[in-house]
């Protein structure tokens, strides 16, 4: 991976920070500095003027060697350059913008928010800014660091989006997953089919994407490492879709006759494709991720069930009276036609479950609580790629630290061979809607969700509860400073509190 | 009760809609519109226009009438006005106050905000302003309707608890209790004793409340017909006060020798006593209620037990081994000093108990979970004013809609006679601040406390929890949209989302 600007997977990292009178940061190879300063490193001080919140990192880096030696930082002449070594350079607009980013955090004539250092920045007896000599290799643990966000239960405006990547990036999150669409509204605007969110959404101006919209969401995240993966789960969890797309939806039977509600997408009918086709053609060109999340969970077969057309297309294919066999008939069928797009694909388990064919580069989601270790082995055991969620729902909520919990996950603890454990590429952090919008998403998904960054980064060995939650406050404290609402872990105070309401 | 000003009890009211061309509110008695006005009013309107969203009122009236006569509202020449019979008039500063903030709610052109009477006024097919003739009569079920927040556990930044006035003025509570300090942190700036907060805040600059500060939170109430009702909690609860005062707390021992930590107030000591004489007497001009509140729950006896000269005292005393008794001893001596301050106290349910003698006018704040029922049969027998507090923990926190618990409860279900029922005056939500602090208390507390203010303020008999849902999720947009980041009740969407982060 030499392109600048590539999120995915990252590389490994060494870097060196030396010094003179006036410390001189190099970065090598400079072109990782943005996915490395997405977080805060870690230094071993040897020196008695650290402080115990001064040498907080979170996630922890996989490596760091501190030594004794000390700089005295100026203000006037501390910069941030490019390494020789670097592939990259001034023309690598990725890392252009990670440098003014972290320009602008910094309040003047302090040293705070270089780059990824400041916890490595401390005052001295005089108030002078002192760096000690650091080397750091760093790497993540996991490739896939997601974070589900979901637009469709509640709208959530752009400002809040935005927040929350920057949040992510702090924490070394490197994949939004954005379930942008549900059930209960369709916020996204297609070029292709205006109606769907004209119709499908809560309101077809304020409560929706524009393209414009999605554009800035991807290019914000962009520069700042972060995949943008949008899931258009069908054929369930699609009733926002059916107010602007006519037939796409089954209708429902009572008794004999249509009753008015509808269900899934329809799966007998080939307009149901051809809309697929266009619709993920459109989305195919929109996200440039080379992935799509095509969902593909808990589809209800009562309203196939009532439906006469359905049970006649059932028999004609022999599908006697097992509905999973129709489901896996529609899933195969959107398979083809998101593969024809040339993206890969990810799917819910259940998709895997129902022994659906997959492409090899499938990536499966293991979402469902029960039986988790036993589906990790059974999808790695087939040879799919896989990412857990199951143990990170964060919309699931209690009193105390359930960040702990968060923590306490071991993704490779199930049975299975090396080459298994390989296929676990990562994880995802999910935060579903169904109780959060604008006014409390923030503060609920953050610091618990950077738990699991700790977990899907840092070496396995990292797992002391204790010293997590000495580092996590001063790292919440850091949110909190950078104008994220994220919420305490417990009593306590930050130095700079929230300014926000 | 007739001053311009005075926030409690809540008077009964009485308010006439008429109008002609131009619709011209009438309130009478208007002295009272400040504090109708902290909520909106219900309407059983006749007319097909009225939608759904447009006739919810929280918390729900005791009575109204509303007529199928419609007049058309210009905002030209709409506006508040004294009535004829009312006893204030443009010198009651409140009402004044009152009628500008009402002003201020206004988009321009658009009769929202007029007073509490938004709901009132609907937007007929040609987009003109509607108001029907509409009688209501009104008056709070019970008199104390309270929120607690507690400022040690994390410090509140003022825009936070102003904020949260507001929304407290939105749902019709009328009383701040302010657990302003405890073990954590001291963050009240004392006159008297400056020492407690630069030694015994989270930090003796920001992070505490200044002379300043403490008047505006009590005038911003007062403006909103809210009583601040301090809490000073001992003799426990207390170990930020050690701080900054010599000698206050008792030394532990670890066998024969002090152990170097310390617990509650040192009741032994003539020093602790002259102390809360002139603590108090600062506090009783500071906060003009006429009530304050003086805790007195959680002693831990450990401390008490392990240091040789309180075993001495309580020999000397008679006391044996009971510490509930040393405990009594002191509150008793405490009460005495806050009763010659001309005060009245509310205590936490442990000092009615233990036995304490109490005057008279003692307030008891029933707070404990199990035999919560008993204990109200107790105190009220006793003959003393109770408050309500157990069912209404907010800081403990679970997944779905739990504001359906809090609404549910029916506060004189205890068995008792008609004069015990009467003693209870009201209840308090308590937001406990171990978890919460700016960026997540808002949302957190609103609007699971709306479903406590209509217990507190409707008739017993609404208890209809879907009706109460469909009135609430309308007034948690009106929240919203008055910048008061209230948290979602389930999947839906507000007109106007929250726009803060």
């Amino acid at each position: 991976l030499t392109r600048c600007g590539s999120a995915y997977p990252l590389p490994r990292l060494n870097l060196t920070l030396t010094g003179a009178m006036y410390c001189l940061l190099k970065l090598a190879p400079l072109f990782l500095a943005v996915a490395v300063c997405n977080g805060w490193l870690f230094g071993d001080f040897v020196g008695k003027q650290k402080e115990q919140d001064e040498i907080s990192l979170w996630p922890l880096p996989q490596k760091f060697q501190s030594s004794a030696v000390a700089f005295k930082l100026s203000p006037a002449s501390f910069q941030i350059v490019h390494a020789k070594q670097s592939s990259a350079g001034p023309s690598c607009g990725l890392l252009e913008n990670a440098f003014r980013r972290y320009e602008l955090y910094s309040p003047l004539f302090t040293f705070e928010p270089v780059l990824c250092y400041k916890r490595l920045v401390y005052e001295d007896y005089y108030g002078v800014n002192n760096i000690n000599k650091t080397d750091i290799s760093d790497f993540p643990r996991f490739a896939h660091r997601g974070i589900l966000l979901d637009s469709s239960r509640h709208f959530l405006p752009l400002k809040v989006i935005l927040a929350n990547l920057e949040a992510m990036a702090m924490n070394k999150f490197n994949v939004f997953h954005w379930h942008i669409v549900d059930d209960q509204s369709f916020p996204y605007m297609s070029r292709t089919f205006p109606e769907l969110s004209q119709k499908g959404a809560y309101h077809p101006f304020t409560h929706v994407y524009t393209p414009s919209d999605v554009k800035m969401v991807i290019e914000f995240a962009r520069m700042r490492g972060i995949r943008v993966i949008p899931e258009f789960d069908t054929p369930g969890h699609t009733e926002s879709w059916g107010n602007g797309q006519l037939d796409l939806l089954t209708p429902c039977y009572s008794g004999s006759s249509p009753s008015g509600t509808f269900g899934p997408v329809n799966p007998i009918l080939n307009s149901s494709y051809d809309f697929m086709t266009q619709f993920f053609k459109e989305i195919s060109t929109v996200f440039p991720d080379a992935y799509i999340h095509l969902g593909g969970d808990e589809v209800d077969f009562r309203c196939w069930e009532s439906n006469p057309d359905i049970q006649k297309f059932m028999a004609q294919q022999g599908f006697g009276t097992d509905y999973s066999k129709l489901e896996s008939f529609y899933i195969q069928r959107l398979l083809d036609i998101v593969a024809a797009t040339k993206k890969g694909y990810m799917v819910w388990q259940e998709v895997f479950d129902n022994g659906v064919k997959l492409k090899d580069d499938t990536v499966v989601e293991v979402w469902m609580g029960n039986k988790m270790e036993e589906e990790l082995q059974n999808v790695t055991r087939a040879g799919f790629t896989t990412i857990l969620s199951a143990p990170w729902y964060l919309d699931y909520i209690s009193y105390g630290q359930d960040w702990q919990h968060y923590y306490k996950v071991e993704p490779l603890s199930f049975p299975g061979t090396d080459a298994q454990k390989k296929l676990v590429i990562g994880g995802e952090a999910c935060l579903w809607g169904e109780y959060v919008d604008a006014t409390n998403l923030t503060p609920r998904l953050w610091p618990r969700a950077s738990a699991v960054a700790e977990r899907l980064w840092s070496d396995k060995s990292v797992t002391d509860v204790g010293n997590a939650y000495n580092r996590l406050v001063q790292h919440r404290c850091r949110m909190v400073k950078r104008g994220i609402p994220a919420e305490p872990l417990f009593v306590g105070h930050c130095r700079q509190e929230y300014k926000g309401l």
